[in-house]
């Protein structure tokens, strides 16, 4: 075991896990909230590395599915996770030993800490991203060649589906279907995998990357900002004001755009991001600042925090940042899944650090 | 056994299931060379009476789901009914005995002959409405209480999905969101039984009434659309030509209203119908000629042969007919699930026959 998640860790691993969704994967306070209290009532999650485990033994990648706008009004019963595993296991006719984060960012990094701490079971320290993506394929997993069926989805009605599909496309086709259908939002797992074959299909460190990154700003004292770019190894893209936010909840997702105005230094320029859950692309003057895989995040420039795509707001203080992805998406086959041109955009990807150069 | 489903029987099985269909259920003609096919391939398929099979034996309801417009178009592959009859074992752990049409109105009367023979077992003298319906609960099982739940469906590329629902509402809700991104169109499983269970919750010996309608038209000489409302009990409501079609394959349904201006005897006369996959009123200047739960009819004015929704056009010479349904839509439960106002209509359920006793 490297450590055991406690209320402590997991305050830390809520504000890291805001900083690694990139706007997406769901609030962490709401996620945090939950994760908190069922530990509370059933004691703190084991949190191990997937050397620690038997090769053999199954890890169910699980998580909110949907529009995180949707998800902040329409909440879990509470019951979703058990319900996620009991269907896994008649699908698969094994025992899931450990629970993994599907993907790290957001609140979709602590609502499987919940559900463990309910199970008794523990948390793996990875996830299938690095941080968050809109669609259910974008995950390490994908790449590894590992597939999506059986997936489980259920809402906190007690509906539960269970999907075989012939690729990860209809994997995210059909789930988003349903997702829609339930109101926007739902939990699920994907992906279901050994603890062998994970160890070189995930993001390894994930969890304890999230935590090391939420108490950099913890214990920042005056400069939050500085100190969570330093932790990440970012490059602020400005610094001003929220002066336009367009967003809908349409098919799923939610998307949109954000105009920041810049202050002090900044004050004359104006970035725009593109939103589908995640922050996809900054943009300025018709420059790309920084895209996906990399990881574009809002942050309170009062105090680090991370805003989340859903809670955006005109007039918001923020700092924008961006870091680079996990190395995986940088390959060929990671920036087909998870590139520009998968979203629609016509340009290629650059990474962060190579467009941040060019402009100095 | 009642009797084996050979060429000749099909033939008539797919004419009385097109008039059972009260235009919906899918068209008849794809099914029937589907049937065609598989009984030459594996030979003629058993016809049993609910009696004959063992009470603890498992029956599975099946057929299309989805737009009929959408059917005529998108084929199936062929495999599926294997393929949900493999899930449904699976999911409850027990053998399919025989088959059943979930409904047998239209081409849902006829693919499970085509698939009965494909995996060698019979098909039972039943079907769960006594004519076709737009939507899943719709069915008798639904009125005694059976469980939709677990519900297979799947596609001809092989995805599947498998629902297991809080109610048959949620199974309509997430069965149709499924049909609708597979196309508009998919076959599947609801409502699975026990052959003791399937005797008190089913339309028994519709397929040998089916027969018995097609033969008669095939039998009836100069006058088949007479010999067609003479078997089953029909009442004409109007003859004439189609003037105007209003279609539209929305949201996995097709719907829509048709007018038909008298001829001859009927000059002068406008009819109207409303359709959500089957014909669901006959209006005449506002009043109400026949609706659901009865059947409404259109048939090829020459040869009594049953036009599908989906194959109405302007300039058809067609008689529209009304027949009662099974007297288990006519109980309070029946008419609250498909009735006019379970179909949002503000009026009343009044019997055919009352309607036209009405009106002399």
């Amino acid at each position: 075991m490297k450590r055991l998640l406690d209320s402590r860790s997991l305050r830390a691993l809520a504000r890291g896990c805001a900083v690694l969704g990139a706007g997406g994967g769901g609030d962490p306070y709401l996620a945090l909230l939950q994760a908190l209290q069922a530990t509370e009532d059933f004691g703190p999650v084991p949190l191990v590395d997937l050397d620690e485990l038997p090769g053999d033994s199954l890890i169910m990648p699980c998580g909110g599915i949907g529009a995180p706008t949707v998800s902040i009004e329409k909440i879990e019963n509470g019951d979703e996770g058990a319900r996620l595993r009991d269907h896994l296991e008649f699908a698969t006719g094994r025992k899931v030993a450990a629970l993994m984060a599907a993907e790290i960012g957001g609140g979709n990094g602590l609502l499987p800490v919940a559900w463990a701490a309910q199970m008794g079971l523990p948390l793996v320290d990875a996830d299938g991203m690095g941080r968050a993506f809109p669609e259910v394929p974008q995950v390490t997993m994908h790449l590894a060649g590992i597939p999506a069926s059986p997936a489980i989805m259920t809402d906190e009605r007690g509906n539960v589906v269970v999907f075989q599909t012939i690729s990860g496309h209809w994997m995210e086709r059909l789930e988003r279907a349903a997702a829609d259908e339930f109101g926007g939002a739902a939990s699920s797992t994907e992906f279901t995998l050994t603890v062998a074959q994970a160890r070189g299909a995930t993001v390894r460190d994930s969890v304890s990357m999230a935590i090391r990154i939420g108490e950099a700003v913890i214990n920042a004292g005056t400069s939050p900002v500085d100190a969570l770019i330093a932790a990440v190894d970012g490059h602020r893209l400005i610094t001003g004001k929220i002066i336009d936010v367009e967003r809908r909840t349409t098919s799923g997702f939610a998307r949109g755009s954000v105009v920041i105005e810049g202050l002090g230094a900044d004050s004359g320029r104006l970035v725009r991001l593109e939103l589908q859950n995640e922050n996809l692309v900054a943009l300025e003057q018709g420059r790309v600042l920084a895209s996906v895989p990399d990881l574009i995040s809002v942050l309170d420039s009062e105090t680090a925090e991370a805003i989340m795509t859903e809670r955006i707001a005109y007039g918001q203080r923020v700092t924008v940042i961006a870091f680079g992805c996990d190395p995986v998406w940088r390959t060929e086959l990671g920036i087909a899944v998870t590139g520009p041109r998968s979203f629609g955009y016509d340009f290629d990807y650059v990474p962060v650090e190579d467009l941040a150069h060019a402009e100095d």
